[in-house]
């Protein structure tokens, strides 16, 4: 009955259960599985720790066969998650067509092309003909998990054509593949940056994209769900990086861990809260001849703050969706120095009037409106500039403009707003 | 020959180059476009700025044949951007068919699946035998955007199963759909949203998902590649609320534009800001004593707002990707209270440290170093609370958390770490 359940159940929703049980229910639960299809599928949607620890109590010959059966994407992920002793042992027990796929796979850096890909697809030579294709698909390529393109090569396995399942159903059955494919192919190196692969299969609305070698022989495909999952992880990414806590953290940790992790991001903003401690330091003398000047340290911070990160972030996700280019520097430098002028003269103008107001029985109240209006403007004007420009340069030095973008803008900005603030106060006020 | 290369350019690369033309040229090379298919997929590229603009140039009776040919769901996009007049007017031409279903997905609210969803499908009655099918895709079916799956109607139209092109090309010809589909089929409403589509599609790794009324019955599918820019526009709008940029901003906007845009966001801050303002000056006598006092302002925001930026991004972040669960609200919390209180320990001990050491001579450098740590940590762990409860309790108001989070969290950890410091001032210097 349980057992019924279990296989009406989808390998993704069981893995959300399946992350809920204790070892002991897990280990029960995981003996009732016996389609090593189903396991491959359950692997690959449980999280890493869970993953490593179930990986543990499974009987090493099912594991082997678990692993021949799973996609090479998946497989090779997966290995990768496991200590080398025992990855290289089921490796050595896999099949050789299998574990050679899967080692090619792994070879290929992280986050390339060639580490996304899988190896089954469809590649047919050009003088198949439309009826030989679907036979081929009824015998040979039974297990693909995507054949909805097929890729035409010539003799030399080059890639020469590509068409598709949904054109084989219309098309007569004695024509030859080279008489209907499309040469247009657009294709990727095993090199190839996933987010280049993502930017690709998203904006020509493909299900798969071939990669092929130096030599333009195709050597696998990366799917479309594999690309929802590159989307989905590099944004995640960005956001954690702009946010300064690292890449790689996740939300489950344990608590030390996540400290351990998070620590030294916030190393660069304690480092800028000392230098801004020294800074105000040696303006001691101008805060003690009107103390009130304290006072509005924090809203002129705030506002610089936080139309700096407006533009990092503007930036930053403009680079990532490939709607701001560096070569337009100039040009969107400038439009982020304008708006962030006329925002300044706008709040600039807004704080300096209530400035006015709350001092208005004071004899400097209209010296210190202007200060704080002026150091307004130039905290905001700098801040716009500050916060596009640095992911752009970073960008440009092909750093990361996330991870450098984040607290290092906020920090920055923090520092300049203060010193221009009693910059200000000197010049315009001379003390 | 310039045609040519425009012939065997795609579209959405052909875009790319038609957004940098002048308006005389754009008309130039639209003129070159004959294929209706070609220029609505060439429309569906273009930014909504652009597409606007050169409808104003195309002739009345080509603009009607393209919203013909267009799939649904991008026809009822580009419709949405015009004015209603020109929009009534086209649908009002177009083939009673087209314009019925597009005028149905416009019905529907903005980034529900039922916007999103394409009426070209293939649906059949269980007794069709796969032959069949395979004929019906030759003639009945041929402009179906991605007839990847077969899905199953009964008599009333009611959706009871799903096979794949794949499988047809498998199964033996005589062989019904019944005796071979799916019946486990993932589903969705017209109204659901449009987060919720993407989630699924990228669970199950579908093609395409179905979109049935409250009978059952299938009234379009939202295909994979519209997923990935659901995707994609989510995280972006998701980036952009949490700077306070508002989820609309586009990077190629107008300085005033975008200073427009951008002007209410920043009034959070600048109420904050007047706050602090007025909380400071309550503290005045306090400054008045030790003014070497403000000179930790800015370390103790910035921690505060640090780790507040970090805890907010974790949670809105894994609320989006399903990582973050409101039901573990305590959970979570007190997992990030946590780290908040540990990263508070080490960085309030070493800059309590860093502050003894430079009031060596003083003799209040001892009361100043606790002060100063307590404060640390004491707006390190408010911090973290609020960071992550404040978007999870937003979320349980059906409040975008995004939206709520960024300069609210922000903000309102400044005054927290102000209010904090003077208190604790007040209780351990008693001043
Ligand atoms: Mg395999
Ligand atoms: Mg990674
Ligand atoms: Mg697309
Ligand atoms: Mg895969
Ligand atoms: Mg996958
Ligand atoms: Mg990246
Ligand atoms: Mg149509
Ligand atoms: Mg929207
Ligand atoms: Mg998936
Ligand atoms: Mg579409
Ligand atoms: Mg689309
Ligand atoms: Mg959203
Ligand atoms: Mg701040």
């Amino acid at each position: 009955q349980l057992l019924n359940i279990i296989k009406k159940t989808h390998m993704a929703d069981l893995s959300i259960v399946f992350e809920n049980l204790t070892p002991l229910n897990q280990e029960k639960l995981f003996n009732l599985l016996d389609n090593p299809d189903d396991i491959g599928l359950l692997f690959s949607h449980l999280s890493e720790k869970t993953f490593v620890a179930v990986v543990k109590i499974v009987d090493f010959d099912k594991l082997v066969t678990v692993f021949d059966h799973m996609p090479s994407d998946d497989a090779a992920e997966l290995l990768g998650c496991l200590d080398e002793e025992l990855s290289d042992k089921i490796l050595s027990k896999m099949k050789k067509e299998e574990s050679y796929n899967v080692e090619q796979i792994m070879s290929y850096e992280e986050d390339s092309a060639g580490s996304l890909m899988v190896k089954d697809y469809v590649a047919l030579e050009e003088d198949v003909k439309a009826k030989e294709v679907i036979e081929a698909l009824q015998n040979k390529y039974l297990d693909v998990e995507m054949p909805f393109y097929i890729y035409v090569i010539d003799n030399y396995g080059k890639l020469v054509g590509v068409s598709s399942l949904r054109q084989l159903v219309v098309e007569s059955p004695d024509k030859p593949l080279k008489s209907f494919m499309s040469t247009d192919i657009v294709s990727v190196k095993p090199y190839t940056d996933r987010d280049v692969v993502a930017r690709l299969v998203s904006r020509y609305d493909f299900l798969a994209i071939p990669v092929v070698d130096d030599d333009n022989r195709i050597i696998g495909i990366v799917t479309v769900d594999d690309v929802i999952d590159i989307l989905h992880e590099s944004a995640t990414e960005d956001m954690l990086k702009m946010a300064g806590v690292g890449e790689d953290y996740v939300e489950t940790q344990s608590i030390l861990k996540g400290t351990r992790i998070r620590l030294p991001w916030m190393f660069a903003s304690c480092l800028g809260g000392i230098a801004n401690f020294f800074i105000i330091g040696r303006f001691e003398s101008t805060l003690v001849q009107l103390t009130v000047l304290a006072a509005f340290m924090p809203i002129i911070m705030g506002m610089g703050g936080n139309i700096g990160t407006q533009s990092a972030t503007i930036v930053v996700r403009g680079i990532a969706t490939g709607r701001v280019n560096i070569r337009d520097f100039v040009k969107v430098i400038s439009r982020e120095l304008g708006v962030g002028f006329l925002l300044g003269i706008t709040y600039g103008g807004l704080i300096a009037a209530v400035t006015k107001v709350s001092f208005m029985a004071e004899s400097f109240s209209w010296a210190l409106s202007v200060v704080v209006g002026c150091s307004i403007l130039s905290s905001m004007t700098v801040a716009a500039f500050v916060g596009t420009s640095v992911p752009m340069i970073f960008q440009r030095l092909s750093i990361d403009p996330a991870v450098a973008t984040g607290p290092f803008v906020t920090t920055t900005m923090d520092l300049i707003s203060v010193y221009c603030y009693f910059t200000i106060i000197k010049l315009l006020l001379g003390f």
